[in-house]
């Protein structure tokens, strides 16, 4: 098969399609042909050499794809070949095939294309593994997303509004403010322009937000925490502003507050399959009836992944950018 | 009635005991007829002007009690005149009588006399809120309790014990450490001769540790998060070490941990009784069948509450000191 290699740590030009050994599935995996990847901000940072896959794992990026099941790996059940399916992955996906966990494979969701599909699986698994399952985002709550013109953002938009939950956005410009709005973002703050402390402090009258879906880590920890309502929970999922950040635990104890840091990909099997099974039980459901939907940028072909790469770097995108095998 | 006052923000000699007026057990409420009160370490920091009473709340220091039932307020239904109780309290317990919400109100719990009830409910639901409600201590994970001689400590090792769970305590002596022992604790650190990571690494085979209890705060911050399991839980009760600390957010991402700081005393009625009524349903059973005891450090009449104040801040005592009323 082809695939993308990382020829060495470095800009977007280290990724080179190439033609590798095509991957066999294991004990209770399965052969997908790909037909489409998807680019997360993680594949920059393994393309940098900072993010190595966990041990086992494909060497080449990309977190999640959608495609049709091509065999099956010994003890594989549930499935069949030829199956329409997207998957979460912990690399591999910018290749023409891909090895996966039944755990992690899921169907296609009603009125959903194959191609699109692949723009699902990793922002619909974090989005709800953390704003719902560890910080409990409730209906009649609101949520805070730092970035909510991103894959993530798009995604944590729809999904808190999806419940009944009111959703403030921050993003750094008008433009992808107002397709926040679009997605039913209630309180829009460009970053550029406002302090998000003293804007979220106005919106709700001074009570702050329930739940913050945080991508900048250091850089925002102080304020965030200064935005948490009275039982709030700050779930962070990435460190764009730096690892080490003063945490204010006297405002953290008022407010009896939470802060919660986690990551999907390092995630073991079991935790993943769990994670997948209730994505299945209360996302997809959304997803046919039409409250949520994948929100795509563009879809380029997969050997030009590096043009992808420049995009998303450039935070020139609103949602995702699909890499489509040619 | 009499009740220690606060004659002005200061050290234990500004503690007196004075004539008051009675209070008056207001809707919802009763009046409690103190038999004994327990010392606290936020009484010190209420003592000291560092801490104030919430809004509406008794003037005199003073988290918990036990006595007799005295009066029913309008519409407090469920308990009557002569019923011997314990008590939740946001203050007041120094004094010979007390006006109590009735969600906050426990019955003896079986096998223990009037007096050492005093002991358990401020500990108990602290413990009980933080370690399994808020952090979900489960059977089979360990627990970590900075202050394992004190009284949060001494039930928080008995608690974690009785639900299956192994137990590290960090103490300052080994006569505390040994009294840690008796109550069941597995793994013993002296924090003035050993590094508790270091102990806790090599105890615990370098897995880490899967809940914390945390009464330090900013000084142990880091080194408590180096010491976390993965999907480790902090939860911090105290700011004895400062208000201000460095978060190491790349280790609480790559151990998918958690932070949480909680108080008892500001939380609202609705979730105080929650505790309590998860205390009477999950922990009375545990001290009646003998698994779980109060310990008591010493009982001294309740004019002399500046002594206690005097053993609790020298860190003399393991366990509670008790305040009776003449």
């Amino acid at each position: 098969m082809y695939a993308i290699k990382i020829s060495e740590p470095g800009g977007p030009e280290s990724l080179v399609w190439e033609e590798v050994p095509d991957p066999v599935p294991g004990p209770g995996e399965v052969l997908v042909d790909v037909v489409a990847g998807a680019v997360n901000r993680a594949d920059i940072l393994q393309r940098q050499g900072f993010y190595n896959p966990p041990p086992g794992t494909s060497p080449y990026p990309g977190l999640e794809c959608s495609g049709r099941i091509a065999a099956l790996g010994p003890g594989a059940s549930g499935w069949a070949v030829g199956d329409e399916v997207c998957a979460l992955l912990s690399g591999g996906s910018y290749a023409e095939k891909v090895v996966v966990p039944v755990g992690q494979l899921l169907p296609l969701p009603e009125g959903v294309d194959l191609v699109r599909a692949a723009a699902l699986p990793e922002v619909v698994c974090t989005v709800w593994s953390n704003v719902f399952m560890v910080a409990h985002l409730r209906p009649g709550e609101t949520l805070l997303v730092h970035g909510g013109s991103s894959g993530i953002g798009t995604m944590a938009i729809q999904l808190a509004k999806a419940v009944g939950a009111k959703v403030a956005v921050t993003a750094g410009t008008k433009e992808k403010l107002d397709r926040c709005a679009e997605l039913g973002a209630d309180i829009l703050i460009n970053y550029r322009e406002q302090d998000f402390v003293a804007e979220i402090e106005r919106a709700t009258g001074g009570a702050g937000v329930d739940v913050i879906l945080d991508n900048m880590g250091a850089k925002y920890l102080d304020r965030n925490v200064s935005s948490l309502a009275v039982n709030g929970r700050l779930a962070i999922i990435g460190l764009q502003g730096g690892t080490r950040g003063e945490l204010n635990l006297g405002m953290l104890l008022s407010k009896r507050a939470a802060v919660t840091a986690t990551t999907l990909r390092a995630r073991p099997l079991e935790e993943k399959a769990a994670i997948v099974a209730a994505v299945r039980e209360h996302v997809w459901p959304l997803i046919a009836a039409g409250h949520v939907r994948p929100v795509v940028d563009r879809e380029l072909p997969m050997p030009e992944a590096a043009e992808a790469h420049r995009v998303v770097e450039a935070s020139e995108h609103v949602g995702k950018v699909l890499l489509v095998v040619p």
